[in-house]
């Protein structure tokens, strides 16, 4: 492995003693970053809101891009041309990109992102024109011209874009399909898998890094034959990809059956996922990364990350998050969470807050995002120090009612 | 005066010898401000897209935020149970309110903000039902609700508020009315004028001083008339508002008859004025303070403000901004301005920035803020120094084609 990933590391620190939990160095040539992680989504290469300057402050240490986007606006050859996407967006860190692959089932079955979570099919316009063993075709978003992607070219995209990380071609398959389908797509992502791997051996500089993908839905005996391949091939690290379940009981069973298999020597990133307790459960289970739009997403709707002890000296009412836009703060003058470190909690009330939003004020999302990405670091590191001090049960009590 | 203003002051540091040109200093509860300077305008309680702390690392000394849309959400009851306008909004420096009149008439009568840079009506929905001897009546823009704004009540509403300069209720008059109405609003205006002094002085706190208005519309003499008048009153400083012509060369001949009659013991304030042309001829008449959506809102139609040199070394088309929308700049690596020392020129290219426009990222509106936010305080600052070494006129050329 070495040879292929000069680079690269990924080294345990502390293994948990009543479960696969542990805490790893991941090492890329742009920095380390310190394992259980959330990796934020810069998806058209910016973190709606913020500046990569705030999001270090924030506590920061790994962001993604997507592939899908970025290849057809400003183009990967672009980027590339403006020195690779660290560069271009001024974000000097680790950085993942994906495959293309994932935006492009899910804007041509529909909504794969609401199936991962379990949720049903929405009408979308069908951009998805053809799946054939070479690749996949599809319509832009933006103008509707036609573009090709294969497990070549996304490497070669994901190269132009210069991630630290990158990730093999999968299909990504919708919930509806059947056991049939899952599984002949799962040996077509294996065969996709392959040939990335050899595109990327054949073009390797030794500047990044390639992910397999474990397909196989919601059937943890699919899931565990493309663990098991996945493990037998010298990727980097593994994501976990596709769907879920419906449920987080199945989301558990379906992560379980695919972390069985795997080894604890690479990193794991389970894609698209980003609940507190998912990630409890993930963490569980070896999961060493995630990612969601979730955070910044919520604060771009008014939500606000937040602790059960809000919920404790409040109404009461629950959830992971408050949403400021209740005419129930606008004469509250308590931060969003009194301990919380970030500049929006530090400056501003929770009837600024909803001043803002009843205004309609871009500051607000701003203010937001940075509190809901602080969260997320706050949390991944409160996960690091209660699984080196073996209490991360007990610490689960602090993020979420149990 | 000082007895009004126990901890206000307005000191004359340094006299220009070719004009009325000086570098001062406003001192107020808040902190000083070394004028000429620019004071950006926080709406609602927030500068459009940028926090405090983002405000101060631009340069920025002081801002504004205006009565008229803070009475009406979250009202100014709420704002000062809040702790008044500096804590709401995080804050801490020096602060201007206005008295909510100009977005009243403006409003009600079309646009008066166009009118004072000479622009012809447009069709708006008439929101001023009657202005009367007591003062006005007029719809709320948010819920069509009744609303009675007097001397005495705007004086009240600002007193809630809290900001350090408060401004004097006056009917600002639109462009197109004849030199009979604009005299006999004038003289309203100075009848509005003494209420408010007297209601200043019957609540004054000593912790805000307030500002008169010289009206007059775009007749020489009349603005003489406003401006004697103001000056024979104990208001701290002075606000020259409503409609300056329709040339930039009746502005100057508008400007240039209040300044005649002022003195330069009270700082002035050149009300909505923010073009660079302009900020230069009212500093040669004594002008201390302008005030503009012009920067901020720029920034959120994709425009930089930029130099001369910019168009000396590129395509020589002129003008006191850019617009990043332009495919022009696709593949262009430089920053905005390379002698810039905003974040957004240390971190983003052209190329970047021309890309989060075209994606719709909201973190464009933010960097370009910063950018022009940035510029206008680095202008200010220049002409402070070129007063100081009696180079007004040859600075002038570093800032704008003369």
């Amino acid at each position: 492995m070495n040879s292929l990933y000069p680079r690269f590391s990924f080294q345990t620190q502390y293994q948990d003693k009543f479960s696969k939990a542990k805490v790893a160095t991941l090492v890329t040539p742009h920095g380390a970053v310190t394992t259980p992680n959330f990796i934020f989504c810069a998806t058209k290469a910016a973190i709606k809101g913020l500046t990569p300057a705030q999001m270090k402050e924030a506590g920061t240490e790994i962001i993604l891009s997507n592939t899908y986007h970025l290849m057809l606006q400003p183009g990967g050859k672009r980027v590339e041309r403006r020195g690779g996407l660290h560069r271009f967006m001024g974000w000097d860190g680790p950085m993942l990109t994906d495959s293309g692959g994932f935006q492009i089932f899910s804007l041509g079955h529909g909504s794969v992102a609401n199936e991962i979570k379990g949720k049903r099919l929405t009408h979308r316009q069908k951009t998805l024109l053809k799946i054939s063993e070479e690749g996949a075709v599809f319509k832009s978003y933006l103008d509707g011209a036609l573009h090709t992607l294969t497990p070549e070219s996304s490497i070669e995209i994901q190269r132009q874009l210069g991630a630290d990380l990158i990730v093999v071609l999968d299909e990504c398959t919708p919930f509806h399909v059947d056991k049939s389908y899952t599984e002949k797509s799962m040996h077509l992502t294996h065969r996709w898998g392959l040939r990335s791997l050899e595109e990327f051996k054949r073009t390797n500089s030794g500047q990044q890094a390639i992910y397999g993908i474990v397909q196989g839905g919601v059937y943890p005996d699919l899931r565990k034959i493309a663990a098991a391949f996945v493990n037998s091939h010298p990727f980097f690290g593994i994501a976990v990809g596709g769907s879920l379940g419906a449920t987080k009981e199945q989301m558990a069973e379906v992560v379980n059956s695919v972390m069985n298999e795997i080894s604890p020597q690479r990193p794991v990133h389970l894609l698209g996922i980003g609940g507190i307790s998912d990630i409890f459960n993930g963490v569980r289970e070896g999961i060493d990364t995630f990612d969601c739009v979730h955070p910044t997403r919520l604060a771009r709707h008014g939500g606000a990350l937040v602790r059960p002890d809000f919920w404790l000296k409040n109404d009461g009412s629950g959830g992971e998050h408050i949403s400021l836009k209740g005419s129930r703060f606008k004469d509250d003058d308590l931060p969003i969470d009194e301990s919380c470190p970030c500049s929006t909690c530090k400056t501003f009330s929770r009837a600024y807050l909803h001043h803002l939003i009843k205004a309609q004020e871009l500051l607000v999302y701003q203010a937001l995002t940075i509190h809901n990405v602080t969260f997320m670091n706050r949390l991944m590191r409160a996960i690091r120090t209660a699984i080196i001090e073996n209490r991360l049960e007990e610490e689960q009590k602090n993020w979420m009612q149990v």
